[in-house]
């Protein structure tokens, strides 16, 4: 179908985002090749504001964090509550911002930083409840792409995403640069210098290589209705992007799991129709996904890996450098994802640009 | 198919567990009716240790409230991080047990309670991380329904179910025990009495409206490969737990969610052949649901709503009396999606009381 473009996008990070129209998925594409300069960007022209973030973090001593988010952010922040607690062995939650805008409660843990991550800086239940948050005393901070968003402005230390503007419906770009802005503010708080990775060329040499492979296993999978993504620790927060990004560009129904809450009866529902799709690179979080390639392999479901050949799957080649530190794994790991649901959407004769019925900033209280 | 054994069970709550073999989702089924007689045993003779527990953690006057749980005890969970967050402004969250278990960072917010939920009382992974609790100076406490389990013992004060030994996979009896376990000790926590409401004539007579509705409906549905379930506030609990019920047993792929996060992407995937189920009783959650039943009506896809009228779906009557209060409404609303996932998995010629892939006690690190 439409795949012709995206060669021309191969390694190169200055592609400037097309107009809408044209071929379907183009500016999602787009977006996926952008990300590596996006985040050498945030890397140079965001780490003074990580770094402020930082130090209004350690002036106010706080005891946790409470990530609050929603979408794609809310992945995020799933990570953000991982490396906050294995990083820098602090307390990290997700609010449940239901409890503050339809039940009218705000409850927060005395000591807590609230932490909003948001593309958009604007969902009403989010800038309600960090507001409350504000008033109740807690630290407020917010990572989002506009500094002028409420949610940027409503927060004590505001760390942008710089990515540029987003225009594909599937948020790609913005989510591995908040990914990365967590990271940058979790460095400057544990008091390490927020070095500089060379991560642009690792996730160009990712791209480059999950390209044709994921177009291959996009021709391979077209037509499947389900899916089954599954990761642990860090690799959770992947496992549910990757879900939420084939449900809404592919309308493939995917449910996104830590390996452990699979094992707890969703892997009962592999079948050959109905493949797992598995987050495994080096890190003690992929020897518990032993057990659910398992199932999947008794199920005769095929078995989908991106990783870095830590553990063999029917379709991927390695994809994974194997010296990535576990924690910038999640960066690499979800660029295949998202190519193979832009190249599925496209296949399916879906424009993943445009998803039915969703818009960019979705207003929820 | 195998629907003829039903009717015998209505209405009756001293259906005797029956031994294993037998017609297909005999152990589940009648598990399924024996609720409103667990519940009335475990309101009258749990009560002691539920004020035993709420004395305690009174005593320990903690800050905050960690749950931990896995498969259908995180449900459980997440309706008690509502519970205590609404009813006792308590902030409340659920723990990261691979952060522990994985990792091998144990972190506890300062001056919390760690409350561990689960059936079997005996997954090593809680066993671990409620040690480590412990340890670090929590309070601990459990609810499961085996008094002699390592959650149990290893805890400070524990809850038990009192439901009996649960024979079929799929817990059903146990999960809605461990909500009400969570009332009740919410309520005596909040210095209310943890009195006796007539829960078991509200349960009875639910499942004798849903019997055959929920046959009829899972008639309807038969063949179906893909369901969005969606509540909003308590009823998030809900639709997950109907998710994994109808994966577990009809191998459904489910995929529960707020109504929030359903809008932030997922409400994509609805289409004709991808029904909603919508968890709509009256309480302020339910405002929420107008947008994604919206979503499903414009995709065509089929909206099956369990609730009390307030708002109207394809086929199920209105099930649920309307004067329920909102935080006891979980406990009546998974009776019916219990009866649709057992319906469906008959209906597909799948045994529910031993799912594919799948054992009662699931031991993940």
């Amino acid at each position: 179908m439409t795949q012709a473009g995206s060669n021309a996008f191969s390694g190169s990070a200055q592609v400037p985002a097309p107009d809408g129209g044209g071929q379907p998925g183009r500016l999602m594409r787009a977006e996926i090749y952008e990300q590596p300069a996006v985040w050498t960007r945030l890397l140079h022209e965001g780490r003074d504001a990580a770094v402020r973030a930082a130090a209004a973090f350690r002036a106010a001593e706080p005891t946790q964090v409470v990530l609050l988010a929603r979408g794609s952010s809310d992945n995020a922040a799933i990570y953000g509550q991982y490396l906050m607690q294995i990083g820098l062995h602090l307390p990290a939650a997700l609010a449940t911002p239901s409890v503050h805008t339809v039940y009218g409660t705000p409850v927060f843990p005395p000591g807590a930083c609230v932490l909003a991550v948001s593309q958009s800086g604007a969902s009403a239940d989010l800038v309600q409840t960090l507001a409350a948050a504000r008033q109740a005393g807690c630290l407020t901070l917010s990572i989002t792409n506009d500094p002028a968003s409420p949610l940027a402005v409503g927060a004590e230390a505001h760390i942008p995403l710089l990515a540029g503007p987003e225009r594909s419906v599937a948020a790609t770009k913005t989510y591995t640069s908040e990914l990365l802005a967590l990271w940058m503010f979790t460095r400057a708080v544990g008091g390490e210098q927020p070095d500089v990775p060379d991560l642009a060329t690792l996730g160009e040499q990712v791209l480059e290589s999950a390209d044709s492979a994921c177009r291959l296993l996009a021709e391979r999978l077209t037509g499947i209705r389900r899916l089954l993504a599954v990761g642990r620790g860090y690799a959770y927060a992947s496992a549910r992007e990757a879900a939420l990004k084939l449900m809404e560009t592919s309308y493939v129904m995917t449910q996104g799991l830590s390996a452990a809450d699979a094992e707890h009866g969703p892997v009962a529902v592999l079948d050959p129709q109905t493949p797992l799709l598995a987050f495994a690179s080096q890190g003690p979080g992929t020897a518990s996904m032993a057990s659910v390639v398992a199932a999947a392999r008794a199920a005769g479901a095929p078995v989908e890996v991106i990783g870095d050949g830590t553990l063999a799957g029917d379709s991927l080649p390695a994809l994974l450098p194997t010296d990535v530190p576990p924690a910038l794994a999640p960066l690499l790991e979800i660029l295949p994802a998202q190519l193979l649901a832009l190249e599925l959407a496209v296949l399916g004769g879906n424009d993943p640009d445009r998803p039915r019925g969703l818009s960019k900033v979705t207003s929820t209280m």
